[in-house]
Protein backbone atom coordinates (compact mmCIF):
# COMPACT_ATOMS: atom_id res chain seq x y z
CA UNK A 1 0.00 0.00 0.00
CA UNK A 2 2.65 2.91 1.13
CA UNK A 3 4.46 1.38 -2.54
CA UNK A 4 1.22 2.94 -4.15
CA UNK A 5 1.14 5.80 -2.38
CA UNK A 6 4.56 6.80 -2.83
CA UNK A 7 4.50 5.90 -6.86
CA UNK A 8 1.43 8.75 -6.97
CA UNK A 9 3.45 11.01 -5.24
CA UNK A 10 6.50 10.73 -7.51
CA UNK A 11 4.36 10.40 -10.41
CA UNK A 12 3.35 13.83 -9.45
CA UNK A 13 6.09 15.43 -9.18
CA UNK A 14 7.50 13.79 -12.27
CA UNK A 15 4.42 15.21 -14.09
CA UNK A 16 4.50 18.54 -12.55
CA UNK A 17 8.15 19.31 -13.46
CA UNK A 18 7.22 18.03 -17.24
CA UNK A 19 4.57 20.65 -17.11
CA UNK A 20 6.52 23.27 -15.52
CA UNK A 21 9.10 22.46 -17.62
CA UNK A 22 7.43 22.93 -21.46
CA UNK A 23 5.58 25.80 -19.91
CA UNK A 24 9.21 27.45 -20.29
CA UNK A 25 9.65 26.02 -23.31
CA UNK A 26 12.59 24.16 -21.60
CA UNK A 27 14.39 21.09 -23.15
CA UNK A 28 15.56 18.02 -20.40
CA UNK A 29 18.76 19.14 -21.98
CA UNK A 30 18.42 22.58 -20.80
CA UNK A 31 16.99 22.31 -17.33
CA UNK A 32 19.69 19.50 -16.28
CA UNK A 33 21.85 22.44 -17.10
CA UNK A 34 19.98 25.13 -14.63
CA UNK A 35 20.19 22.53 -12.05
CA UNK A 36 23.69 21.03 -12.40
CA UNK A 37 22.27 17.58 -13.00
CA UNK A 38 22.04 14.97 -15.12
CA UNK A 39 19.88 15.22 -18.53
CA UNK A 40 18.97 11.18 -17.36
CA UNK A 41 18.11 12.34 -13.49
CA UNK A 42 15.21 14.64 -15.36
CA UNK A 43 14.39 12.11 -17.62
CA UNK A 44 13.51 9.38 -14.84
CA UNK A 45 12.04 12.06 -12.71
CA UNK A 46 9.51 12.80 -15.05
CA UNK A 47 8.69 9.53 -15.60
CA UNK A 48 8.39 8.86 -11.70
CA UNK A 49 11.38 6.85 -11.40
CA UNK A 50 14.04 8.68 -9.66
CA UNK A 51 14.94 9.21 -6.28
CA UNK A 52 16.27 12.63 -6.10
CA UNK A 53 17.59 14.15 -3.11
CA UNK A 54 16.24 17.35 -1.33
CA UNK A 55 19.28 19.28 -2.50
CA UNK A 56 18.46 18.45 -5.97
CA UNK A 57 14.51 19.14 -5.66
CA UNK A 58 15.41 22.79 -4.64
CA UNK A 59 17.74 23.79 -7.38
CA UNK A 60 14.35 21.70 -9.93
CA UNK A 61 12.29 24.20 -8.40
CA UNK A 62 14.21 27.07 -8.27
CA UNK A 63 14.95 26.48 -12.02
CA UNK A 64 11.36 25.93 -12.28
CA UNK A 65 10.25 29.39 -10.79
CA UNK A 66 7.95 27.76 -8.06
CA UNK A 67 8.09 26.49 -4.25
CA UNK A 68 8.84 22.96 -3.80
CA UNK A 69 5.51 22.81 -2.13
CA UNK A 70 4.18 23.05 -5.57
CA UNK A 71 5.88 20.29 -7.48
CA UNK A 72 3.89 18.22 -4.60
CA UNK A 73 0.52 19.42 -4.81
CA UNK A 74 -1.86 16.92 -6.80
CA UNK A 75 -5.06 19.51 -6.42
CA UNK A 76 -3.58 21.47 -9.59
CA UNK B 1 20.18 34.22 -2.75
CA UNK B 2 18.88 30.45 -3.63
CA UNK B 3 21.30 29.26 -0.56
CA UNK B 4 18.75 31.42 1.60
CA UNK B 5 15.89 30.29 0.46
CA UNK B 6 16.99 26.87 0.11
CA UNK B 7 17.62 27.00 3.80
CA UNK B 8 13.97 28.23 4.73
CA UNK B 9 12.78 25.29 3.26
CA UNK B 10 15.05 23.08 4.74
CA UNK B 11 13.86 24.30 7.96
CA UNK B 12 10.41 24.75 7.48
CA UNK B 13 10.50 20.62 6.58
CA UNK B 14 12.36 20.38 9.83
CA UNK B 15 10.05 21.95 12.07
CA UNK B 16 7.37 20.24 10.56
CA UNK B 17 8.95 16.71 10.85
CA UNK B 18 9.30 17.80 14.78
CA UNK B 19 6.39 19.13 15.58
CA UNK B 20 4.06 16.34 14.02
CA UNK B 21 7.24 13.61 15.61
CA UNK B 22 5.99 15.04 18.81
CA UNK B 23 2.67 15.48 18.36
CA UNK B 24 2.61 11.92 18.12
CA UNK B 25 5.17 11.21 21.34
CA UNK B 26 7.55 9.68 19.45
CA UNK B 27 11.29 10.13 19.93
CA UNK B 28 13.62 10.44 16.86
CA UNK B 29 14.90 6.88 18.03
CA UNK B 30 11.07 6.05 17.02
CA UNK B 31 11.26 7.73 13.71
CA UNK B 32 14.30 6.26 12.96
CA UNK B 33 13.24 2.76 13.61
CA UNK B 34 9.71 3.64 11.58
CA UNK B 35 11.50 5.15 8.97
CA UNK B 36 14.46 2.51 8.54
CA UNK B 37 17.08 5.10 8.69
CA UNK B 38 19.54 6.80 10.95
CA UNK B 39 18.64 8.56 14.41
CA UNK B 40 21.08 10.45 13.71
CA UNK B 41 19.49 11.73 9.76
CA UNK B 42 16.27 12.52 12.14
CA UNK B 43 18.13 14.58 13.95
CA UNK B 44 19.69 16.61 11.10
CA UNK B 45 16.44 17.10 9.22
CA UNK B 46 14.84 18.40 12.65
CA UNK B 47 17.64 20.82 12.73
CA UNK B 48 16.94 21.88 8.64
CA UNK B 49 20.94 20.39 8.05
CA UNK B 50 19.72 16.93 6.15
CA UNK B 51 19.82 16.02 2.58
CA UNK B 52 17.53 13.64 2.43
CA UNK B 53 16.47 11.41 -0.51
CA UNK B 54 12.91 11.69 -1.76
CA UNK B 55 12.28 8.59 -0.42
CA UNK B 56 13.05 9.10 2.85
CA UNK B 57 10.86 11.79 2.86
CA UNK B 58 8.59 9.72 1.78
CA UNK B 59 9.02 7.05 4.26
CA UNK B 60 9.09 10.10 6.89
CA UNK B 61 5.62 11.59 5.88
CA UNK B 62 4.42 7.62 6.06
CA UNK B 63 5.62 7.51 9.38
CA UNK B 64 3.62 10.84 10.68
CA UNK B 65 1.09 10.33 8.93
CA UNK B 66 0.60 13.31 6.64
CA UNK B 67 1.30 13.85 3.00
CA UNK B 68 4.45 15.21 1.54
CA UNK B 69 3.04 18.42 0.54
CA UNK B 70 2.19 19.29 4.27
CA UNK B 71 5.65 18.53 5.44
CA UNK B 72 6.88 21.28 3.04
CA UNK B 73 4.00 23.74 2.97
CA UNK B 74 5.17 27.03 5.43
CA UNK B 75 1.73 28.44 5.85
CA UNK B 76 0.31 26.18 8.77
Amino acid sequence: MRKAVDDVVKDTFGRKVRELRLSLSMSQADLADRTETRQALISEIERGEANPTLDSILRIATALGVEVVELFDSRH
